[in-house]
């Protein structure tokens, strides 16, 4: 069913007060996870408020506690999340990078012991929304085999590049497997194969068998040894950054997934050059692509476009929900 | 055949001396062709020394040429490559970055105007000896299909992120596409196929062939709409932050690839936790990499370990070089 973005949003806030959060703090957290459900990314949205509240509830998310910076040197700081809100804690650390960016042209911060961020792709949006380039990533828990192994050993870690431009962001929010669980389950419950190949199934083949890989655990890393490769090292620029966790620091449990570290870095490119030039060069680039598909008449479109779509239908006729998870949450 | 490390060095910088470059920066710049084939990378070492110097014949490449700054704010700053010797460039700008984050916590420099910098893992190594990490990509001409079309319209702009470490730093360098075009030569000539699809055939169908995707030139992009989508972004990074050209500004003839953006952050990780700290951090995830797999009876590495293998073999035996190759550069 649709709901009205504003009804989604004030649902998710009257909860999370109720939880115990600061009213203007749970007003922000509960924007987050509407903002994802309205942009069309409902698993980190309204479909995981239920387990947000479990985990205030379990005492895995302190709904009190700030972030605080704990080291500087200039345009680079770590930061301490006191296994805050996830989401709260994630924007504070790339709103502080956007202030850095501001006063030295790049500002980088590592935020530990932290928690679930839900969508990254949020804090790609707020940096461009800034004008500037914000670009960061998350670890997780360990949910993917690295290259050469059948066993998860490296997570799933997604990587948030977002460039402003006038007539919409560029905005790539990508995770390091081919597909998450979610996507997984969704195909399954479908009785749909996956559209390219995923995972391993029981002999070790790779298969587009969404139930296959579910019972292997075996999730395919984006370029199989390069996907495997890009998520090690954002695991250890993340945990060294923090001071925090490693994926291999983490527990097994999903409900247990907590202390995550982060990277966020903002760099002011506006200021390098004349008003208008990094407009100019985007859109050149988009400008580019849709030209270049056109003229042999297929279709591509830039990171961020399909977005920007679903908004615009979302604040028009209201966000999409499932309804069973939206009959749930109005119960917590 | 094998050749002595030295050997090799000193046999290039003798040629460019001879084609006009400065004699310590011809010593420099054979050096960086030398480490590429000393660690298991010949394509973008003595493999491409031939047409390196035709570049330079063809005054594609500037010999005198040293890059300079054009705009700064802080610690970041943009600077004009002045189409001198992409190595060269390259590693200055490294080093520029290295100098900003030693002052600033973090460094991040645009190059736009550049060349071709050969082995982008040189300037991860470089920041990775300096004690520091170094994130830092280039674009290339159009060689990949984006996602959605048949034509090639992205570049496969390579990643490079080091995190330095006492026992062997970690790093990783990936370029966008599943495999190049030198990799897919290599297999054809051996009548081998590819270990895993590396781009569509004439029918539109996923394959380990490697002379059909040389006919149709679909390179698939690593993880398909993903590795599509971060190609784009690191274009966009790069045209935005340095001023100058985008993938699709640069002419198809890859002997004209000349103009090449690039991106390059150094981050003093050091800066922020007690001495040993990074080390410690980077060692757990190392070890639990191979603990893990190894409790499988599976072998994992961590990116940037079989480089090491390689050099040391490299520095003890000789360096492994093409016969023909060799003889070839011999008579430039």
């Amino acid at each position: 069913m649709l709901v009205p973005y504003a009804e989604l949003h004030a649902t998710m806030r009257d909860i999370l007060v109720r939880e115990g959060m600061e009213p203007a703090r749970a007003d922000h957290c509960a924007q987050l996870f509407a903002d994802s459900s309205r942009d069309g990314v409902p698993s980190h949205g309204l479909n995981r408020f239920g387990r947000f509240v479990a985990m205030i509830r379990s005492q895995m998310v302190d709904v009190q506690a700030r972030p605080v910076r704990v080291a500087s040197l200039g345009a680079l700081e770590r930061w301490d999340g006191r296994r805050g809100p996830g989401n709260l804690n994630a924007h504070a650390c790339m709103a502080r990078a956007i202030e850095l960016a501001r006063e030295h042209g790049v500002g980088a911060v590592g935020l530990g012991n932290s928690n679930h961020w839900m969508r990254g792709g949020n804090y790609g949006w707020q940096a461009a929304d800034a004008g500037v380039i914000g670009i960061c990533w998350s670890n997780t828990l360990p949910n993917v085999p690295a290259w050469g192994t059948t066993v998860p050993l490296i997570g799933n870690n997604p990587l948030i590049i977002a460039v402003p431009r006038a007539a919409g962001h560029v905005v790539l929010d990508i995770a390091m497997s081919q597909f998450s669980y979610g996507a997984l389950a969704v195909h399954r419950m479908r009785g749909e194969e996956l559209p390219v190949d995923g995972g391993y199934d029981e002999s070790g083949r790779l298969t587009r068998d969404p139930a296959a890989i579910e019972r292997t655990q075996r999730l395919l890393p984006i370029g199989f040894w390069k996907g495997s490769g890009l998520a090690i090292l954002l695991d250890v620029v993340g945990a060294t950054l923090s001071g925090g966790k490693a994926t291999h620091d983490f527990s097994t449990v999903p409900e247990e997934e907590s202390g995550q570290s982060q990277v966020f870095i903002a760099i002011d490119v506006t200021a390098l050059g004349p008003a208008g030039e990094t407009d100019a060069i985007v859109d050149g680039i988009v400008d580019a692509l849709h030209a270049g598909a056109g003229a042999v008449g297929e279709a591509a479109r830039y990171p961020g476009e399909h977005t920007l779509e679903v908004r615009r239908k979302s604040l028009a006729e209201g966000v999409s929900v499932n309804d069973d998870v939206w009959r749930e949450v109005r119960t917590l």
